[in-house]
């Protein structure tokens, strides 16, 4: 056993690590500043910021680090730590080129695209150049089941035909979102795992509509945000499909194994980033003649961060090594684990410290809020607490014969 | 012992019950949506609407209810039903001009105001023509302290001369907003308590500057909002202050005494608001084909909701009756207790409910997401947890003869 | 809304309190230390002094205090204060004839007794001269749902034979246990909840064995202990049913709502015996300089305590008087609310006054670690929480339609 | 990053396995019973089925395996899964000589002792034909400052005096126990963290006694149990001090570092043993016409409890990597997590499983509540819970400049 990260593991966090500290936190507070300083509607758009820092990283060879594929080669583990770095800043992880949705749709066409696919649309997605948008929940059925999906990916002829409505449409805002990944029902016949296809869609195929917006927690997320996006009769060549015919369920699994995983590596720089702001707040605020930290429990609150902020860390590691080493299959209950326990963790932990910085936590002075919020989603994308304590539990009670 | 409430009580209840669900509720989604369908920098305005509302409201003599000497009349713990009704709206507090923090800056007023000032300010504001703001808290310094304000109220000559900067000024960005209560140093020499002074401040005296408007968890609460006012050699007549010089702290607290009281009564409303959109949407909902309340944990859910909403409102209508019967000294635990328990047990009810609707938990179709925004800023406003905790602890402490 | 005591009620109170003070509490910690002093097989006998203070109590009037139709007859919500002074103590609720499992008999036999069961063991078990058991959950089964019961009373002819294996069965070690409650299955055919009859057994009745007695969290609560007790072709006329053949799950339903209520009140003084304590400790205790209380999270301990402690009570106070003024129909969520939210706080509260004992916490040098150990049993006696949880979902669901 | 056990730590941890599956187990519960079966008084001794499993054990060379000296050579990591499965029983550490607080006497002397103390008290302690006491925590003053030790150890020409009432000295009531270590005050002039000293004592030196045993939470944990150990004029040589005068506080640190993980790490198996329980009861049991399992929450707290398990072991191994690698001084704040988060997470999971089990999971017929008492008692053993949070937020809290 041996907790010591790769060269290269180490070598790129070092790397990341000074990027984001010379090149991102100058600028990303005015960024964000200036961003939300523009009226509603007109922050739909790219500032010139990003696409500088984009620019810097990709030459710097800090690009697409997520993909074990990619030029940097990182796999799950040795990434954790440099997805741990881009989580302490909100614009980091698309500087790099590793933002969600995109890497998880760049998973995908990596590993089920067609030629074609991979040509079209994997190749500007890995060069930065385009965005994307996955659409599968619905806001009519509860998603959490997958098998509830009820838009439609029918076949007729050699095309495939689309209607639905879906929702948390995350990206589907951003002025350069070029393709959506749509699952849809194609066989209702079918085995329950079998009945769902994933298609590739160009955002502006007709028939795709863009309805609104859904704010999260009051937070529209601009300029990527979180879509109303609805599907008529959307019709594309059987080509569009990603793989098989029903073989949507298992590819979108695949897909939101790695996608879990980064999430929670980046929620681990989050509740860093909150202790650390926990810590100096309460080092340096004076009420009742004492620094805060030195007041009631907050002393107590601050080691509990940290121990669960720990124990959390060591079990994404362990859950990442296991995806290196075993495979999705064998990480099943870990990927499961990470998603129930990293999310409420870092939701904690932010809580913890929003309080210790008073109403200045709630605003957005300081990045609390806006990390809460990302936070709490997380206890519902990629599935809810619930479904994920549901797989725990399942695996656990099939070692004594009885998963259901 | 006897929970069954006064007829005065249960007839307010019922018609106030009425009013609501006849008058508000038809029209308050569509309000808010047409609210939040303006551009920001146009929300802050008072649709006719909430005119009308309040109007009819005065007519019907549902108006004032909060105040002990008003024309209803209601006790504090004949109020606390009404106030939990109220709760469950976002705008049925202020139809009934029952809203913070107009409620508290009328009581200060009705009980330490001059005739003058009465005339000038508590007429209007109880006739609810005119809006109020607080300002105590400040961003430099730890404000749960309240000693530590550092604005000054400097009494030079017959004037007084008002400097500093406070924030989550509420209401302060209210377009009818006319006077500001302003807590400030007078005597730094002074016995700690006898520091500060409260003066009233009508809100376009010169110097008098609303520099922004602050969020809380991305949300302005337009049209009133929490705002940042800096005072700058405001020179105001001696007969602006509210009662003695140094006696600010005193009538501060007796301000917040039943203001915190009201929050927790709405407080509880927003609670059972929540648990009974929890228990429709576990009713409607379908996965994994069973009706969500009846997979996992979540009957247990709405259990515990139960159960902390039953304690919480039975504190609340406990410490109502200490108020009414034996005074805010007798009560000064309790309020404590309340502020602890409350504002904690509506989030985490909220939250239940939040995870139980999934993705849209967290939109603004439903009213959970600003609910739970509310319940989490009353866990800072009017003092944080940790403070209130303080309090019980010391009185606790006090009983074995060592209150520090 | 009145929360005043009733004379009668202070009236108890005080008199209650006045006799733990003066004759139970300086003989308490002697007698429990003497008991446990002898060897463990000598333990199962009534020591004197428990006699003696039984006289005193009977003489003082201070008497079956918890039987709405007795002398003193106290309401539930009467009796609520004077339960929960006796609950400070391991021993006063027998020295005034009002421990469990007597009362709960006591009142089965009261309302559902035929004259000759009240005549040969009621009116002994109200003289305190005999003790009882009550015989329903077994080892084989999940007796938390009572229809598994799966011990028989079946009728033959003018008798009732029963048989099966009975555990957790408290007070039958007692030396003078004399009677036995027992809930056996006799139409296994009928309707779930007409399945079970009770029947009254002498202790000495032909087959019946105290196979052995079973520690709780290592302790054996002697005298009166928890024993198994097998039942081996018992023969009892017919009379010695309690009601109809088939009453069983109603009348043990209806014995076990006051049963709950009366160990949440007993349990409302333990958490306040430990929360000073608690207090206590923490001002004379002296660590890093600062006396224990003022260490890190201690204050916010207590103050949580308190808030608990509260809200519990106050749940105790409003359901005995559901019960009081509109029965166990309407009470039954409340009832099942108390029997969660109660025996859960009184362990935490008593966890933590453990906590800041040390080492002397979890000894027997403080009452501390048996009244954990009562307020853990309390979790699983008289239902399961899970169970609890259960019904009071089923109450709430049942408000949209959806009981089940 | 490497997770995968070592070769030799496997080989042993699978041998461990095989000699408790095939030689332990299978007597294990029937010695249990057979213990508690004697009259308490007569539970003070060896019975020969564990002579005789010792003797096995240290022919097949599983013993001493904590000590990275013995034949074994075990590293800290490589001893962790080891010992987690000796956690799994009540006798297993014993057998392999790995108890505590042999273990941690025996590491003292090994890194502190003279040639002669560790030819007198180390060889018969490693033989496994003694066994030791360490005499440190009192019943006068708050122990978890250890600066506030008030028994005396004075030098006196070349002998050492001791004198002083100690409490919790666990193995005190053990018929072979043959030596104690002592912490007394030598200098109370000297710094606060140089005035203690280390005396290694013959227990049946004269001014000896062991004044009685202490329960905790009502047990007595015999053989070995929990003393009170009165030292009165108690005149030893000189060389009867482990190290120099003065070195007690940091040896004892240096002691207590090892002892917190291997009690942390047999906690984990501790917390295995009892979620297992929970999985096959929750199977096998059937209320309301499902499995235990299928009700309410029951799955969601087997995901929980594995969620937490998992976490807690892996922060366990890192903590046991540091020390390997790089040190106490460098693990002291992880040290200090795991003390802090093992024991709550085991008494957690072990609630659970109690729960689970109903009435039968608070009697001995299962390992249950002894396990939890086990769990509950390490929450104070070698420091409370709080101070140890106190060591994690200062070294936090270091690393921004205020540390206190």
């Amino acid at each position: 056993m041996d907790f010591t990260p790769s060269d290269r593991s180490r070598e790129y966090t070092e790397r990341v690590r000074a990027f984001i500290s010379d090149e991102i936190a100058p600028v990303e507070e005015t960024y964000l500043r200036e961003l939300l300083a523009l009226p509603e509607s007109e922050r739909w758009q790219v500032l010139p910021v990003i696409d500088e820092l984009k620019a810097k990283a990709k030459a710097a060879g800090l690009w697409n680090l997520f993909l074990p594929g990619a030029e940097a080669g990182l796999s799950v583990s040795e990434y954790a730590p440099v997805a741990e770095l881009t989580g302490r800043s909100f614009i980091a992880a698309e500087v790099f080129n590793c933002n969600a949705p995109d890497t998880g749709n760049m998973e995908v066409l990596y590993h089920y695209g067609s030629a074609e696919q991979k040509e079209r649309w994997l190749r500007p997605l890995m060069d930065g150049e385009i965005r994307s948008a996955f659409c599968m929940t619905e806001p009519g059925v509860a998603s959490s089941d997958a098998t509830n999906i009820e838009a439609t990916a029918v076949l007729e002829g050699d095309e495939v035909v689309l209607n639905g409505r879906k929702w948390f449409s995350t990206g589907a805002g951003h002025p350069r979102c070029a393709v959506i990944l749509f699952l849809g029902l194609t066989d209702p016949e079918a085995d329950r795992h079998r009945r769902h296809s994933i298609v590739v869609v160009p955002k502006d195929a007709p028939g795709v509509t863009v309805e609104r917006m859904v704010p999260v927690m009051g937070r529209y997320d601009e300029p990527g945000g979180h879509g109303v996006v609805s599907f008529q009769d959307v019709r594309l060549p059987r080509s569009a499909l990603v793989g098989e015919p029903g073989a949507g369920f298992e590819i979108g699994q695949g897909r939101l194994g790695p996608g879990r995983i980064h999430h929670c590596m980046r929620l681990i720089g989050v509740a860093e980033m909150a202790l650390e702001a926990a810590c100096r707040r309460g080092a340096e605020r004076v009420a009742f003649r004492k620094p805060l930290i030195n007041l009631g429990g907050n002393r107590e609150r601050v080691a509990d961060a940290r121990i669960a902020i720990e124990q959390a860390r060591l079990l994404v590691l362990y859950t990442a090594w296991l995806l290196d080493t075993q495979g999705l299959l064998a990480a099943l209950s870990h990927v499961s684990q990470i998603k129930v326990a990293v999310p409420l963790m870092t939701q904690q932990v932010v809580d913890m410290a929003m309080q210790l910085h008073g109403g200045a936590g709630l605003s957005d002075d300081y990045p609390l809020a806006a990390a809460w919020t990302m936070a709490r989603a997380l206890r519902l994308a990629d599935g809810p607490d619930e479904v994920h304590r549901g797989v725990v539990a399942r695996i656990e009670m099939g070692k004594y014969g009885m998963a259901r």
